[in-house]
């Protein structure tokens, strides 16, 4: 608490007074751990054995199964710990064991081509240069691990203690969502935000794509959505980048979960295909509504389009939007009246017309669904399939009660808006949500398979996205990897000090995490 | 007000409905201005006259005075024309009288050297190639406004309108401040700062250089200061970064004002000279406070450093700190009491020993000298010298009050400390700070001679300093130079969001201004 207190009186004042309401000394705020994990292992060992690892003069060896990704992954943690040698983190010129020189990895299952819901990510590590898993994307999190384990020491050598590490997280889904629609975000942000992402060892980047304001995807069956839609024509992604994307997150074990937001929230959609949106008539007169259920012109174009986006994305889910459906402008409109009146409908199906039909296509095209929260509240009578995810923005206690209890699966992200800002150390805010925070039984409790940080961009660009997610979105890794008993702010702020220089010595443009610092 | 209403909803739901309650069509949340002015000018005459540049063929010419700071700002703003003519607001392709292949700068007056406190700022521009001023400094201004009047036309000219411009600043002193020491900032994003400045024609860069927690001015006279006092030996600033900072910001009209605070905010000059610094003993025994003004040493040292700093900054100003100074430690320590016997004095004697000796040794090298608040309310028998100006960073109505009424000339900081988050387009709390806000008589305003955006560092690093800064600072920025009564932010709402585009399209890395658009 007294830590606390001191941000509070340094937020008032300049910084006068120490912890101890005495004078400060020079250096940081904080001083940060040394070799500490992030996000916390699920069981660490300690060992007073330590040992060192020369970076220009060390290898990793696959001593069981080997493929492709296996090997980009040693290239790339060797420039990892090569540049973690003249990192800021000093370790004491500790008495050592040895020189570790072969870092052994024991891969005991063939590699999974792409990473999925239900990988296995548990992996074991020892300091002294073992890294064993199950599967490739155990693996991964095991070399992120050990990377993080190694501090460079004052005669270029970089530290180990032989600890022993059984780690696996606590939930399987742990995501971070990019709204590349309000404020378009280069593909060379999204690959920072992408490897910031592995050294959080999250695992879901969750792309929406497209909203009302923009549409800048480049389609090649229908090239016009962009050519109209997007802001400016150089504010597109192409295929090739969108590729490139998925290519760099599945080398981390990040998946990528596009949403290309529908029925409501296409209104950039509409500028160059307003045959698709629904005419408002009444109130609205002259604006354009949700995607009109009632033609099957509609239908036929989302099967175009989306049978382009099945190639591109190879992740098993699609995200298929569905939030805040406002429903005013399909009833105002006469020939969607007419069509429900000719079937037998009213207003209530409207919804259904939509849902029914693009869900069993999706369906069809082999897709697993995820929607936000309103898809299945607002829509209660709707058979999502098995399997469904949905994601929470609002309402978590009573959302996350209602759907658990359906058996639905559900994510949340209520309380974990990025672009929601606040002056100092709001990463706090940010730890203490907890997805489980709700009234349900274990059963229920169990649907909850994690949580996403959502950086909508009505306030976001190019120029502030890195800072804006790191390290805010640390605490949430955390919170979603660590044992729930381990979870205190308070204990973890000098190893989130220790992550944020680690993850700035990596490249990642993160805002200070604590108060004043070399970080 | 609609507006407003409109960016509340954006923040509670995500986007379903635009200002008027109905569906949001594609495209930008707020539609810019083109080729409007920020900060807006003292006063422009309209005209429908439409001119062009082509901006790979014109020039500018001296038609009277010139001086290689002239010539430098040609250089300057031919390459930000040039790159303007790529940028992202598109003016219609209205019909132009002809093509302008040359701007006829007429500086009247022979060029200063040195940017200053009362420098002429006033310039003239009419928009059809004209620029006028009785100093450089007025034509940097002009040249700066002249820049924002073109506008990109689809066929690759930029628009100009023949508008007439007649312009000068509201307030002589318009700052932004860094705090280089709770976090170092690279030489480059100082840099980006200063061009960011010149965009929003403000005119003192104040160099908050070291504090509590590091000392990163790399001095020749005393090396070791730094090689102790800076959080690491790469994190510090050599002579030759703060020539090229000082030379960078001339060449734009801004002057540099070093601050190295004292006698408190000095634990890192302990890091190498303890002995400057008061022991404490009773309550803190063990720590050190600030500087001891009993002891001849200290002002050697003092005049030592100084004396290099004299040769570093050209700028007639020297901020001599003075802010939160506690007297406690001074008053625990026994040689300290034993030197006030010995000399008549009591614990009411200790600041100005250490300020009448101080400041009259840094007149004596031949500076003017501001100071925070403190310094005079604090220490109200303080007989400062004339044309002293003080820094208001709390407290602004009784400081300002107070102060003026004494006739020392103020800077307004208290609202503007750009550390503070909110989210949204906190911009508008900046914007609606004012200088002149506080009870006196008009004799007392003109005591206020400006303000200084303040980026105390303990949130704010490399990685955040510049979107954390733009456009934020720009909304001072309009206070400072912009006629009171033209003052509505949302009035100038729709000019900051061209604004910000433009200096994003300059490089500056600034976040959005207003909410989801292409900027």
């Amino acid at each position: 608490m007294r830590i606390f207190l001191n941000l509070v009186v340094f937020f008032v004042f300049c910084g006068k007074l120490n912890a101890d309401g005495g004078y400060l000394s020079f250096g940081p705020e904080f001083k940060s751990t040394i070799g500490e994990i992030w996000p916390k292992p699920y069981q660490q060992v300690e060992s007073n054995k330590y040992y060192a690892v020369n970076s220009s003069n060390f290898q990793f060896i696959a001593v069981n199964e080997n493929c492709a990704l296996l090997q980009s992954a040693f290239t790339r943690y060797a420039n990892i710990i090569a540049a973690a040698a003249k990192g800021y983190n000093r370790a004491p010129a500790t008495a050592i064991l040895g020189i570790i020189q072969q870092i052994c990895v024991n891969l005991t299952q063939p590699c999974e081509d792409l990473p999925h819901l239900d990988m296995d990510e548990s992996y074991y590590v020892r300091g002294d240069g073992v890294v064993r898993a199950n599967s490739v994307w155990g693996i991964l999190r095991g070399l992120e691990t050990f990377s993080q384990l190694l501090v460079p020491m004052p005669n270029g050598l970089l530290l180990t203690r032989s600890t022993e590490i059984y780690d696996q997280p606590r939930f399987k889904y742990r995501g971070l969502m990019l709204d590349s629609a309000r404020h378009f975000v280069s593909k060379a942000k999204i690959l920072q935000l992408i490897e910031g992402m592995a050294y959080n060892k999250l695992n879901v980047f969750h792309w929406h794509m497209t909203d009302d304001s923009a549409f800048p995807y480049s389609s090649s069956v229908f090239p016009e959505l962009s050519a109209k839609g997007a802001y400016r024509p150089e504010l597109t992604y192409s295929k090739a980048d969108v590729k490139e994307v998925v290519k760099f997150a599945r080398a981390r074990g990040i998946r990528v979960v596009p949403e290309f937001d529908t029925p409501a929230h296409t209104a950039s959609w509409a500028a160059s295909h307003p045959e698709l949106l629904t005419k408002c008539e009444g109130e609205f007169q002259g604006q354009l509504g949700p995607l009109n259920p009632t033609k099957e012109s509609t239908f036929n174009f989302l099967h175009k389009f989306f049978s382009e986006i099945k190639f591109l994305f190879p992740d098993k889910f699609l995200h298929l939007g569905v939030d805040e459906v406002d429903s005013a402008c399909w009833e105002s409109n006469a020939d969607i009246q007419a069509y429900l009146m000719a079937h037998g409908l009213d207003n209530g199906d409207l919804p259904y017309l939509y849902l029914e039909r693009f869900s069993a296509n999706i369906s069809a095209m082999g897709w697993k669904q995820m929607v936000w929260q309103e898809a299945m509240i607002e829509n209660s009578y709707m058979d999502w399939p098995v399997g469904t995810i949905a994601q929470i923005w609002f309402d978590y206690k009573n959302a996350a009660a209602t759907l658990t209890k359906k058996r639905q699966d559900v994510v949340r992200s209520d309380g974990w808006y990025l672009y929601v800002l606040d002056t100092g150390a709001d990463w706090e805010k940010f730890y203490n949500v907890e997805p489980t925070n709700f009234n349900g039984n274990k059963s229920q409790k169990s649907h909850v398979i994690g949580g996403e940080a959502c950086l909508w961009s009505e306030w976001i660009n190019e120029h502030n996205v890195l800072p804006t997610t790191f390290p805010r979105v640390s605490a949430l890794a955390e919170r979603l990897w660590s044992p729930l008993e381990q979870l205190d702010a308070e204990k973890a702020r000098l190893r989130l000090e220790e992550h944020n220089c680690r993850m700035i010595g990596r490249g990642i443009e993160a805002r200070p995490a604590n108060g004043f610092g070399m970080c």
